[in-house]
């Protein structure tokens, strides 16, 4: 199984799916890296309600501010995050915690970091359901930590230790609907990242509410160059410890990509109530619709792959049933490849 | 010994500085953390000049340039990186590489992941002497890496062991002006921390020409919240590991950020061109020097303490001799204090 990147890749001309005969892949896809462009034209449009104006002595400050858990967070953003969940109806954002970081990938280090035992001289096991997400087991495992290291697939963990379960859904690579899948009587942890959690991928069916939620803002509106991404955590003292992590590890996150998420995301909220604007959720579905539908033409013809089929279920957000539109797809194997 | 922030802090009244009778400290000088807004007024004085502007659809990209060795340079901000070395003449930059991380605390951890043997079993001992910044040793051990590990005092560095020596020069908190202390038979490399290696701090004797080399904007400029930092390195291997340490921590750094560095850079650069501008590092430099001499009167009048003194030098830089006056300072105790 591999995945599919359905990213846009208008700029580089990688990723060129083209046939001959309606069966011969004649350009590899490239399975691991995608850059998600797709959604340019939707801000482009937006014009000057999207421009952010930033002075020469403008965010100068470290930014720590003592009353909040997450001393790095401009207000700013955290009113639109709060806004923005609000709007689509994905998580739980009320009296919990927001922590902000160079994008989810320091995110999901951070919550293995915070989540860890403190007392303990083994590292804890993160683990994840195959097909995971290529950059888990390289975070996990590149600093060879005393505190976590990679366990493997979550379907086949049988240790008696403690391990984080990251659940990713929908799932990247494949876009399956996940949840937790180990039953141990080891003490286990759950992060779930929802980086695809955003109506143009999939059905809102519910607001999850977990104990850590990571988000991302490349995922969500598509600016992948920000490196901004949120946690929503339950407990203090977990997002305490996230912050500390985020802090040595780089002293939080750009403040001018902090003030640009909150823009974008309150123009994207803007949408739902301004009548002239197209709503961003339904345009970007719209186009994954359009991109799958084109994709799965060029696969019915291949005698080699065929796409994986998602089921359909009714989005309380856009009020009708459709299926997920993975970022990435997955795709099988009709008959053995040479 | 103890740091003494001269740094800014007049938006806080943190750090007050108040005196009875010309001898009591009335309030604890914080000597942990310090927020570089010295230079806020001089970049509000160059009003547009210094002003970005980020359309909706600029900077979606994650930014991977193929052709570059490290993939999320931002090439304005390369670009603005060589002219500012080639105006202050503190570093050889021609046939380096230049890697852009989230602050130099991001870039040194990633300078020890790429000076770390990969083929040892014990982690390398990262060593700075005393007294050095209070991040090194928590940034070195909160993950307890296999790859690297706190090492202590460089001075009293005495075993038979690889290690990484960080050189802070000016050194941070004392200002002193460092080369590297350790002479042994181990396999030893370096690292040059040069955040305050910039005209407004201290004489810029001469063209630093190491392997490793780290600069933040926040102490060039005083952007702390942007979070930029750059290396410049000599070997293409060692650029291409910090790459990869910076691409698994956090898919690098903010493009926003990124450009506003290279602007503000730019505009710096500028201000010795254009008659009309009052040049940068000579108000920085003023600045700085009379709150020394404010911050000295008061010592003088001390029972308990008194500040280092620092030896004279030429600048090149702004060809007069001058001494250094640090971000951080040194004081010590006249008599002890119950």
């Amino acid at each position: 199984m591999g995945g599919v990147v359905v990213e846009d890749s208008s700029t580089t001309n990688e990723n060129c799916l083209s046939c001959s005969n309606g069966t011969t892949i004649t350009t590899p896809l490239n399975l691991d890296v995608g850059d998600p462009l797709l959604f340019e034209p939707y801000w482009k449009k937006m014009g000057d309600k999207c421009r952010v104006v930033i002075e020469g002595n403008d965010f100068m400050s470290y930014g720590f501010d003592p009353k909040s858990v997450c001393s790095f967070i401009h207000p700013e953003l955290k009113d639109a995050i709060k806004r923005i969940h609000c709007l689509v109806g994905n998580a739980v954002i009320d009296d919990k915690y927001i922590v902000v970081g160079t994008g989810s990938t320091q995110l999901f280090q951070a919550s293995w970091f915070a989540l860890s035992p403190s007392d303990s001289s083994n590292p804890i096991n993160v683990i994840s359901a195959a097909p995971y997400y290529s950059a888990y087991p390289d975070a996990a495992g590149f600093l060879r930590s005393g505190i976590y290291h990679w366990g493997g697939d979550a379907k086949l963990y049988d240790k008696d230790e403690p391990y984080i379960e990251i659940v990713t859904s929908p799932n990247n690579p494949d876009g399956t609907i996940r949840g937790p899948v180990v039953r141990s009587k080891s003490e286990g942890k759950l992060v779930h990242d929802f980086a695809y959690y955003w109506p143009q991928y999939t059905p809102i069916t519910h607001k999850a509410d977990h104990d850590v939620m990571l988000f991302t803002f490349s995922k969500c509106t598509g600016h992948a160059g920000s490196r901004i991404g949120w946690a929503i955590v339950k407990d203090i003292e977990v997002a305490k410890k996230m912050t500390h992590f985020l802090y040595l590890s780089s002293v939080g996150a750009s403040k001018e990509s902090q003030i640009r998420a909150a823009k974008i995301l309150g123009v994207l909220c803007d949408s739902y109530q301004n009548l002239g604007s197209q709503p961003f959720f339904e345009y970007g579905k719209c186009l994954m619709r359009e991109r799958w539908e084109k994709l799965r033409e060029v696969f019915e013809k291949s005698n080699v792959f065929t796409l994986a089929k998602y089921p359909k279920a009714y989005c309380k957000f856009t009020n009708e049933t459709s299926e997920t539109y993975p970022g990435r797809g997955a795709s099988r194997t009709k008959q053995s490849v040479t």
